[in-house]
């Protein structure tokens, strides 16, 4: 069998373009090399992919579930893992213990709470991060308790290596005069909390606030690599290096309409619908997406038919990676852009998902 | 290892509730006994739920995606496989052929054009329905060229078994009324083109329609099985079959907010956000879901503490479905309610995920 090409490739289908994805990384690294920057799995999910960003230098990386921490490690990419997420499943712990003490992974586990701390100690980890509350409603302890947690977890026989605080309630914020304060303002909350626990890491940030947060040593930063349509919205040099390639299944020529096999089990839907260039997206549906080229369009001018391929941009990459199988990689030709029947020159398990 | 129960099982969890589950498919059957139900598997994407079904006496399935139907067939549950659903892919279409030659199964597909009908030909299918577009903008033809196409599939050596047409525009429709006329319109539609196919089967409807579709001679539901908050609001008299069982992880007591491990990831949200009892949800991220209770609930009484276990209601089930790798089996007790730490009595792959 010949490597399939995006002309013939089995669809919805996960399609990496590697020339950008390449660009991006070298981007981030330019500002964030190393250790400086830790990036998040969670946006991709491949250990094949996390092994280019250790080619790239960054051999640290931020994990949101126990797999990931696992994969990452059964890879040999265990390093220096840090699972940026409360777990209290006895279970699980106790697996990424057996990690650290075979000598598989050096794993940081995030605490924020007594119940936390007592969860991570029982298990046997030996290494962990105060999560700090800086403003987004969801996990980290407040502030002004987080040097008593760090205490706590000593008390506990646990290292405390730093504390970690994420700004993800201003990471979307389009102005960039407000986004610059609201990172300001959460991080004078996350350097005031490391003032009280110690240790030598300050872990937060991401795609968003790559080039304004100037307060972390360490960023954990993830959909920069592949990037979406929410993202590209905020101007950052990332190129949209992911797009799900669809078939036209349907053709409505009075109505003005096409389908595509690209719906809702092959996309993350809670930023909307996804793009498609040149066209209105109507829906989607289970396994469709219905699009109209807009008048005047080049799409509109030579009309779509049933067969045809279609690039469907998603609005959220990480809950649209984690809904398939495999990533297919392709390169750019000479004029910078990915062809219609470019070759797919590798295939990356999207061997992180699930829990 | 003893049987896992809903204290114990590692989230996030997606829990059948057998019961009413069992309730759901009874009560259907007492409209569609046998054949007049085409269960919709794309709903459930389990062959051990679909066995379930034929149990009850349905033996007819319908299908979105050629590995739903392949995987049907695997699992001996091949008498009469619907794809109702456009697919070109001569790849695939041949493995489906594949299997009515060597007598695996018996595959109808839906074709709407002549390129769908010469995909089918061409790799030796059979049976076709013609699709018909009733008034959803996405796949089917329009009803006055039904007949003409069936002659061409004819032509093409297709036998035509007769029309399919969903009328998903109206399905959501609360009024009671305004559904029904909409429906009516549609089915009219439908018939008429059935008169010009020919044909026995006029294959329609969903479980927002199951009571009002009255045309159609096999009914395409699936949700019913499971349902969703979408479709409880229809007041519809299929019970909530499953919920995504969540662990607290983090609470945070001066902000009133608590968060569970229940995410995008896990969770379909083209329909917005989950629902937990006595409790408001205000987003979702990757793999977390912040709640806080109602003030004046009795969860807010209690309160929330991290380890506890949470039950989030999906908005909608079949995106929600294809993101696990299982269904956890639990049963009522005497008291009519799943209770929290019901023995988990069966694991059920959702083994047709993907394409």
């Amino acid at each position: 069998m010949p490597d399939p090409t995006l002309a013939t490739l089995a669809t919805p289908a996960l399609v990496v373009d590697r020339t950008a994805l390449d660009h991006n990384i070298a981007t981030m690294g330019g500002r964030w090399p190393g250790a400086a920057l830790r990036p998040h799995v969670k946006a991709f999910k491949s250990t094949a992919l996390a092994a280019r960003l250790v080619e790239a230098g960054h051999r640290g990386f931020c994990c949101a579930t126990t797999r990931e921490v696992e994969g990452l490690a059964a890879a040999g990419l265990g390093d220096d893992l840090l699972l940026a997420n409360e777990v209290v499943d006895p279970t699980r712990l106790r697996r990424l213990a057996a990690l650290v003490a075979d000598g598989t992974a050096k794993i940081t586990v995030a605490v924020d709470s007594d119940e936390t701390i007592r969860a991570a100690a029982h298990a046997g980890l030996r290494e962990v991060l105060i999560d700090v509350n800086v403003g987004l409603p969801r996990c980290g302890c407040d502030p002004d308790t987080a040097g008593v947690l760090a205490d706590r977890a000593r008390a506990a026989r646990l290292e405390v290596r730093g504390v970690m605080g994420y700004e993800g309630h201003v990471v979307g914020v389009a102005d960039r005069a407000e986004r610059d304060a609201g990172v300001a303002a959460s991080m004078a909350l996350l350097v005031g909390a490391h003032e009280r626990v110690g240790g030598d890491i300050v872990s937060g940030g991401g795609t968003g606030t790559w080039d304004d947060n100037t307060w972390v040593t360490e960023l954990q930063a993830g959909s920069f690599t592949l990037m979406d349509t929410a993202y590209a919205a905020l101007g950052l040099p990332f190129r949209p290096a992911l797009f799900v390639l669809g078939t036209v299944v349907s053709v409505n020529a009075a109505g003005g309409w096409a389908v595509a096999d690209v719906g809702l089990k092959a996309l993350g839907m809670d930023h909307g619908n996804p793009k498609i260039d040149e066209a209105a997206v109507w829906f989607c549906s289970d396994e469709h997406v219905t699009f109209a080229p807009r008048p005047g369009s080049a799409l509109a001018d030579r009309g779509v038919a049933v067969g045809d391929r279609v690039r469907v941009w998603p609005a959220h990459i990480d809950p649209t990676v984690s809904q398939h199988e495999a990533l297919h990689v392709v390169e750019q030709d000479g004029a910078g852009a990915v062809a219609a029947d470019a070759v797919v020159v590798d295939e990356w398990a999207v061997d992180l998902r699930n829990w």
